[in-house]
């Protein structure tokens, strides 16, 4: 029976950490009964001691270099708050686990890229790797994986990992504004980073992704192996086409096991307005997990911000404080699975198509002809109003098909004379 | 250590005894990898011992009186799938923990009358009492609750904890056909019971709040304090109208942490379109869990049938298997608050009123004369239609305000002799 204290050294007083810290000052009574023993910042790393972050942590050590909180013995569970994929954050996780200390980090990227060393590390230390707070933000999903769902063998895992790209969307959808304005508000409103390709090109929802598919399926993390495309080519013109048709944009990550291997894709997809992620929206995020027992689950919430973040960190120091330590990806890190990885090009699925195309005859019977030879089916096409000689769009649905064909089509198509821009695609999921 | 298998007792073998044994079957590798020992079933009690139910349980100890399972010193845990608010459940519940073995139950009547007794019983006795697969069938929300959200002050859980009503409502939504005809159907179908008040009057969901409030808000459980409607009044009428004013109807089951005190309530509700739960339809259940840091977060997957409540029994079989054993309630049984009911008089809201009056002159001032009286302050106000001398409906909306006020208004107008049937009343929530 543990009685003491947990000794937390916090790295890094950002506003996750600051908002960790006060989170743990707040709640302190109500953890301590929660946990039947006291969460005590014992100890804080940051680059300025003399900054006023509106938390007190007068009574903890002071480091200004992390390592010093791997190297104190006094600390139990290092929170590695800095950020990055490598460098600073991972040394101070090598060290911490290789002292014997827990850590808790939100640092998706790291994880992403040196998640399964590290919960090799870890196991063999017999500590704790927690990463709540790396996917899906407040959302307990990795707890949700790797315990709720655990009697399931899960077979796909997606969800909208994004909240810049989800609240870009959502925005663009309800004003009918294009990418570049919506994006320019975002950062006004704190939503989007001033350098925001990281969320938009798709890297932020990849290596969650990859996290996620690695707790789903038992398989070693394989970040490289996913498809990545971002939202930067998404039109109000796509946008208004998909609510004709009944589906909402969203930015998606998707990991399955297919017959082809471990498909792992993140990109814009037209989603069913039938389905209730289609109506998660702004800075929201959701994760779908489908269990061969549960069937389908979702789970949603805020996928960033100080609160829920700290909320996440925090349920990974409860349950380290309630000493409930398990499998860094709910199986021995030994024990995973190295999934080959499905090709994107053997991809199988229905597609949106936008052309831009001179309103002349015989067009459309070059488009379609294109389609015809790459053995691609034809679902409906939507040629709204009439305008001779003008350019005019588009647009046409598939029914599933292999995306080698689709891409072979669209090549040739682009090729055409009267076709002016280059096609516009986004996959149909069926979700 | 510990490396022997979880020797598991199964009472009950009805659809989710045989779901669960099952489940245990198949997944029997894949529950050892992640359990780090062996999940197996010792023994089984049930009352026909020569019925082919699809499964082998011929290597598991029979008992034809499920208290032999209790009285097994070869089993670390008894799963109660009898069903029954007491009696053999109860008795079996309470033998098993006093023999020192973890408990598992899909029971939430049990659980909603006894569930503050068995914890403090379980927790003296140093074992578990596993109860995620009594709210939201195969959603691990328990878990979400006493761990995932564990760093937050929660005020406000709430959802669709049914999912024969929610199949029914949506159904009438979908089909504009009436109540009768659809529970007919849902009847068919197996998805309402051929005695169906249980669920369609709200007393299942009641069971399933009162313990989303307990572990939610530390308090004990207080089933009796729930104030329960069901959906046999809501008409056709009433969904039309619903949509036109931009809402759902779902049978929700509501509690919260007001300044009146708990209050818990299950009843129909007018859900705006806007929101993700007010699209969780058919046989789906959802639960919404408010924190102080993680801010709304939401849960949802199939609420009930073998599959899914199997995943959840299993899941607290993990746990039990993995060793994390938590007190019931999320806090030590004995530390659960007390916390004073909040009457539903002093309920404060906004409502939907649907009156059947004689077209006349002079009506509308009456019925708004009786609200002016009450000060409920009209929102909006539809009559469709002139009809004179004939019955029409008409629809208001109110601001928020008290039940009390609301029911005086209702009652002056229900005598009104232009106003011909029981003025039909439904709860507008903001969520």
């Amino acid at each position: 029976m543990v009685t003491g204290p947990l000794r937390i050294g916090v790295a890094g007083l950002g506003t996750v950490g600051v908002g960790t810290v006060r989170l743990l000052a707040e709640h302190a009574d109500l953890l301590a009964q929660r946990c039947g023993r006291r969460l005590e910042v014992a100890a804080v790393s940051a680059r300025e001691r003399n900054r006023d972050r509106g938390v007190d942590v007068s009574e903890a050590r002071w480091y200004d270099d992390a390592q010093g909180l791997a190297a104190d013995a006094d600390i139990d569970v290092v929170v590695e708050l800095i950020g990055g994929a490598d460098g600073v954050a991972l040394d101070l996780c090598r060290a911490a686990i290789k002292a014997g200390k827990h850590v808790v980090t939100a640092n998706k990227a790291l994880i992403a890229g040196h998640g399964s060393e590290l919960a090799a590390l870890a196991e063999s230390a017999g500590v704790a790797l927690g990463y709540e707070a790396a996917v899906g933000g407040g959302i307990p999903i990795v707890k949700a994986l790797r315990e709720g769902l655990a009697a399931n063998r899960v077979d796909r895992v997606y969800g909208i990992l994004n909240g810049t790209c989800n609240y870009i969307l959502s925005a663009m959808r309800e004003s009918g504004r294009d990418f570049a304005e919506v994006l320019a508000e975002a950062q006004r409103l704190g939503y989007a980073e001033a350098d925001p390709g990281f969320d938009i090109d798709g890297v932020d929802s990849a290596h969650k992704l990859a996290i996620l598919a690695s707790l789903a399926f038992g398989c070693r993390l394989d970040f490289d192996a996913v498809h990545i495309e971002g939202i930067r080519h998404v039109s109000p013109l796509d946008i208004d086409y998909a609510l004709e048709l009944g589906y909402h944009i969203k930015l998606l990550g998707i990991a399955g096991l297919t017959e082809r291997g471990l498909e792992q894709r993140v990109h814009p997809c037209m989603v069913s307005v039938d389905v209730p992620i289609a109506h998660v929206d702004g800075v929201f995020n959701a994760v779908v997990a489908e269990g061969d027992f549960v069937d389908r689950t979702m789970f949603s919430g805020r996928g960033a911000g100080a609160g829920p973040t700290a909320s996440a960190v925090v349920a990974d120091l409860v349950d380290i404080a309630r000493n409930r330590i398990l499998p860094v990806f709910g199986i021995p890190a030994g024990e995973l699975a190295d999934i080959p990885a499905a090709s994107m090009e053997n991809h199988f699925g229905a597609y949106y198509i936008r052309l831009m195309v001179v309103d002349r005859p015989g067009v459309m019977a070059d488009v379609t002809a294109a389609l015809r030879d790459a053995e691609v089916s034809v679902e409906a096409l939507i040629q709204r109003g009439r305008n001779p000689g003008d350019v005019v769009p588009v647009v046409l649905t598939t029914h599933e098909t292999e995306e080698r064909a689709m891409r072979q089509a669209l090549s040739r198509i682009g090729e055409l004379d009267t076709v002016l821009e280059a096609p516009h695609m986004i996959r149909i999921e069926q979700l």
